[in-house]
C-alpha cells in the first residue's frame, strides 16, 4: 500500500500530502532554524492549485507561499501541510491566520508543532471553523517505509536538544569502505554519488575526521552533476585532535580538536545547525555510534565484494559489545540508484 | 518498467515468463543434477491453462508436466520456458517432441539450453513449423533489476565446471554479524530468517565452518515456520581442519578437514552438487571470496547498529586488496523482509 495513503487515508489527500513533502525536501538546508515545511492547497474541486515550501528565515513560510500560488482558486480549498500551521507572529505572521483568511475550508497536517509559541494553529483553525485533520503522524505512528519526511530531523533535534545527526557511508556489500590499500575510488557509481552531493545540499552541516581529511583532502562541497556548486553549502566541520594541514581543501571549516561529540553538537546547536550529516571516516562514524547519537542511518552499498579492506565502521579496539545493547532503527525506504542501493533509516517518529 | 516485460516484450508472455519461473523456483533442491525449469502453457487466446516444473530425477521435465496440466487446451496455444525444451531421449522423452505432439504453436524460452546433446530443441522446433522466440536472455543482456531466474545457478553451474556458490549473510547496517561477545540471536527478524529457511530447502547444499560449529551448534535444517521440517533437506557440509565434536548437531554431515576450497566444490560438482549455499561464519565467507568463487551474494541487513562485533565478513589478517580487484556484481532484487533488506546480487548472466 502506497505509504502515504496509509497516513493520509484518501488517495487524492495521499498524493498532496506526497506533493507537499517534496516541496519541504527542497528547501532542506536553506532554513534552519525553521523547519523545512511543504505545503499544497487543492481547491474545492480537489485539483494542486498551489505548492510551497518555506522560504529562507524571515521570508514566508510553506503555507504563506503556497496560497500565494493558489490566489482566489484556495478559498473553499484544503491545506495539505507537513507541520502543524504555526499560530505565532514571529519575523512572518502566524499561517494560521493567513489560511483562515484565504477561505481554506480544511487543514490536513502530518506533524504537530511541538513548539509552546509555535503550537495551536490547529486549535485556532478549528475555533474559527476550519475543519482540521491532524496530525497524521504521532509517537505510535509505525513508519516502516513511509520515506522520510522532511520535517523530522528539525523535528528531532527540537526534541533532542541538539541537531539531528545522520551518520552516511558508502561501501561493498561486505561491508567494506576502502580496499586494504587505502583506494576507494570508485565504489558506488554516479547516481550515487550524485545523490551524496544533493543531500550534502540540504544539510546544514558536515562533518568529518581528521582521517578523512588526510586520507582523501576533501573538499566536502555539495556539486551539481555538471561540477557546478549548489546555491546552498553547508557548513563544513572537522573534528578529532590529530592536526590537519591548513591548506587541506576542506578549509574554511569550523575545527573542534578536542571535546566529546556531545560538546561538539552543542556548539553545533548554540549556532543555530540543526540537521548534520557525519560523512565520516569508520573511526568517526564507530565514534558517532558509540556515544549513541546517530538519528538517522543512510548507508550507499555497491554490488560489489572487496573481501577484505577497510571496513565502513572501524570500531574502538576496546570497544564492547553485546545483543542487548543493539539500536534498532524503523526502515525507512530502499532505493536502487544506478545499481546501487541506498536503504535509510531513522530512530523514533520524528 | 516490469523486468519480465524488458525481456519478454508483451505484457501477456511477461506475466507467464514470471508465473513460469516461480514454478521453476517451487522446484528448485529437488532436480539436481538436472535444472530446476519452470513452464506455462498459454492457450490460443492467451489464457494461462498449464504449469509445471521439473520433477525429480527420472520424472518428466516442466514442459511436460505443463502440458499435463493443460491437456487439450494446449493446442494452438504457446509454451513459454524458463529454458531451452530439449531435444534428447534421456530418462524423459525429449520436451521438443513432446510441445510438437501437443500442437503447441509457439514457444518462447528464456535462457538456451547449453547442452550438446540437450540442446538444439529450438531448432528442432522451428524446422517442424513451430513460432520459436529465443533465448530472451544471453551474454549481453542486462539483468540489473530482473529477479534471479532458478536456472541460473545450474546454468552458471555448467559454464564453471563446478557447482554455483551462493554467500549469505546476516548483520545489522554497519556490518556485524555478531556482538563483540558473540551474542547474535536475533539481528533480523522472523519473516527474514524465515526465507533463510525457505531458501535453504531449494539448495543442494550448504557449507558453514568449523567455526560456525563450534560457536552456534546449528542444526542447517530447513524448518518450516511452524517447526516442521521442508520436504528437501540439503546436504549439510562442513569445511575447516579445525576438529569439531562428533556429537556436533549438523551431522550426519560431509566433512571435509583439509584441502582448498576450489578442491572442496570440485568433489561436491563430482557428487552431484549443482547450488550450494554458504551460511559462513565471516571466516569462511571471507576465504570463499579470497578465492574468487563466490557467484552470488544474498545479504540480509536489519535496520540496526551495533557499533562493534565480529563482521559479517572477517578476511585473513594478511590478506591485501585494491580497488582493481573489486568484484562487481548485478544487483537482481531488493526486498523488504518485516523491516529487514535482502540484497540479492549475481555474477555474469547466468
Amino acid at each position: 500500500m502506497d505509504p502515504y495513503l496509509r497516513l493520509a487515508g484518501d488517495p487524492v489527500l495521499a498524493a498532496a500530502l506526497a506533493t507537499a513533502d517534496a516541496a519541504g525536501h527542497a528547501v532542506r538546508g536553506m532554513t534552519s532554524p525553521n523547519p523545512p515545511v511543504g505545503a499544497v492547497i487543492l481547491d474545492a474541486g480537489g485539483e494542486i492549485v498551489g505548492t510551497g515550501g518555506t522560504s529562507p528565515v524571515g521570508g514566508p513560510h510553506a503555507e504563506v507561499n503556497a496560497l500565494a500560488e493558489a490566489g482566489e482558486r484556495a478559498a473553499g480549498g484544503t491545506a495539505v501541510v507537513t507541520l502543524e500551521p504555526c499560530n505565532h507572529t514571529g519575523r512572518t505572521g502566524p499561517c494560521a491566520v493567513a489560511l483562515l483568511e484565504a477561505g481554506i475550508a480544511r487543514v490536513v497536517y502530518a506533524f504537530a508543532d511541538p513548539g509552546e509559541v509555535e503550537g495551536g494553529g490547529a486549535e485556532f483553525l478549528r475555533a474559527h471553523g476550519v475543519e482540521v485533520t491532524g496530525p497524521l503522524v504521532g509517537p505510535g505512528t509505525d513508519l516502516s517505509g513511509v520515506p522520510q519526511f522532511s520535517v523530522e530531523p528539525w523535528l528531532a533535534a527540537r526534541r533532542l536538544g541538539r541537531p539531528h545527526v545522520t551518520l552516511k557511508y558508502a561501501g561493498t556489500m561486505d561491508g567494506f569502505a576502502a580496499a586494504t590499500d587505502g583506494t576507494s575510488q570508485w565504489i558506488t557509481g554516479e547516481q550515487a554519488r550524485a545523490r551524496v552531493h544533493l543531500d550534502r545540499s540540504r544539510r546544514d552541516a558536515i562533518i568529518v575526521g581528521t582521517g578523512t581529511v588526510l586520507a582523501d583532502d576533501p573538499r566536502l562541497t555539495a556539486r551539481r552533476p555538471d561540477g557546478g556548486l549548489y546555491d546552498h553549502q553547508p557548513l563544513r566541520v572537522v573534528v578529532g585532535e590529530t592536526p590537519v594541514p591548513e591548506d587541506a581543501a576542506v578549509f574554511p571549516a569550523l575545527r573542534y580538536a578536542g571535546g566529546t561529540l556531545a560538546e561538539v553538537l552543542a556548539d553545533l546547536g548554540e549556532r543555530g545547525i540543526v540537521d548534520v550529516l557525519v560523512e565520516g571516516g569508520p573511526h568517526l562514524a564507530a565514534a558517532f555510534i558509540a556515544a549513541g547519537v546517530v538519528d538517522e542511518v543512510d548507508a550507499y552499498t555497491a554490488p560489489a565484494l572487496l573481501g577484505a579492506g577497510i571496513p565502513v565502521i572501524s570500531p574502538a579496539a576496546d570497544a564492547g559489545t553485546t545483543m542487548t545493547g543493539i539500536r534498532r532503527f524503523t526502515l525507512r525506504s530502499v532505493e536502487v540508484l544506478g545499481g546501487d542501493v541506498l536503504t535509510m533509516a531513522t530512530l523514533g517518529h520524528g
